[in-house]
């Protein structure tokens, strides 16, 4: 009976700097590259076989799931890597330290932008603006959106424009793979996987803007052949 | 104009204990993860843009892929992992000490077997022999070779029965990807990068067994837009 595996990437750069990422492609720090083994062998402990692993097109989850494959001796199986999954876009607030932000719009509004299932942050200046930070520019946009029809593209999303470009990805490969028996690793990032629980789960608008997810722990999902949820697990290395 | 990146993969745990590999999933060690983070440092100073990322099904090629794309700045590239890209079958060698079948059967003997062109070591007993080594079981079968027809699955080759299935997916994927104008990544093993060699420069079979291929240094091929060579670099951090 088929199983599916979220997991949210371990802590990246700017996670660290305590900056918002959105779109722009920062890096695993240490500690999330520690926190992507580490989840990677709890799950090797399983009985799973991984027959496809998706994440999004952003460093932080691609190196993420790597170790995560490597750790559970399943790095041959086939990856696809797709924009869908790729954590909300953050529109201005992209980029600029959290604290800043707090100070220049007021702790309400911010909170707002940050949890509010329909309220959206002010669009980015154009689709893709660079970002520099501590003297490095991060280009936002590249190849990796080439083939992404121009329309689809956001400078700015809530979790309910998230939520509906999530679920084609979730209804025509996801859904497919666990009808299909397959169990399936999916790492993705804090809003993208909130939408996805509400698809998995269920849940009303105001029930996923209170839903947490930690970076680098395995959310397991066992389904009966019928696709009904038979058990929801979460693996932790804390006691 | 297109380039063809052929890089072999970091130091191995086996590499560096002296053992015959082969199709056995060993993982990188920390000098081979360091080799292959390297490459991928090498790599990102030249202007490539990767179109397609090609490796064998084995955990040594995987590991140093994933690290040169992260290092490149391009880990959204579609990777493709393929039995066909394996290091060659070693026979009843695989997973034993390179002195100790010395000791057995001879240097001559020995020598022959890792780089005639045409003798085969004696075959494997079985197609897929589990191998102990120092207490751990290897198993030599598992679903990345699922849906390979089972008529082509090795127990033992040698340079020219290697070049034989690397040969359809060089000419099928990597030469239609160039004739494409794309930029690509291929990470393999001494053998079967061996063999690409012969086929992409058209050597003689007795100049394909003098080819030494060191772990980690990514040898560039510029073509132009006919597919001539223009150009052949070998990159290495080494002075």
């Amino acid at each position: 009976m088929p199983t599916l595996v979220l997991i949210r990437h371990g802590q990246s750069e700017w996670n660290k700097k305590n900056r918002f990422n959105g779109w722009i492609d920062t890096r695993l720090s240490e500690k999330g590259m520690t926190q992507a083994r580490e989840a990677g062998r709890l799950l090797a402990d399983q009985e799973l076989r991984i027959e496809r692993a998706y994440s999004s097109v952003l460093s932080r989850t691609i190196m993420t799931i790597n170790r995560v494959l490597e750790e559970m001796g399943q790095s041959y199986v086939s990856q696809e890597k797709t924009w869908r999954l790729n954590e909300r876009h953050y529109g201005i607030l992209q980029g600029e330290e959290k604290d800043e932000m707090r100070a220049k719009y007021g702790e309400d509004q911010v909170q707002t932008w940050r949890r509010s299932y329909s309220v959206l942050p002010p669009a980015a200046p154009g689709l893709f603006p660079s970002v520099v930070v501590d003297g490095q520019t991060y280009p936002a946009f590249d190849h990796r959106y080439a083939q992404v029809p121009y329309g689809l593209l956001p400078n700015s999303e809530n979790i309910q424009t998230t939520e509906a470009r999530v679920k084609p990805f979730y209804e025509n490969k996801i859904l497919a793979d666990l009808k299909a028996g397959r169990d399936v690793l999916v790492v993705a990032h804090g809003t993208s996987i909130r939408a996805l629980t509400k698809l998995i789960e269920g849940l009303s608008a105001d029930e996923v803007t209170k839903v947490e997810i930690p970076n680098g722990e395995p959310i397991l999902y066992d389904y009966s052949n019928d696709l009904t949820i038979r058990q929801k697990t979460t693996l932790t290395t804390k006691d």
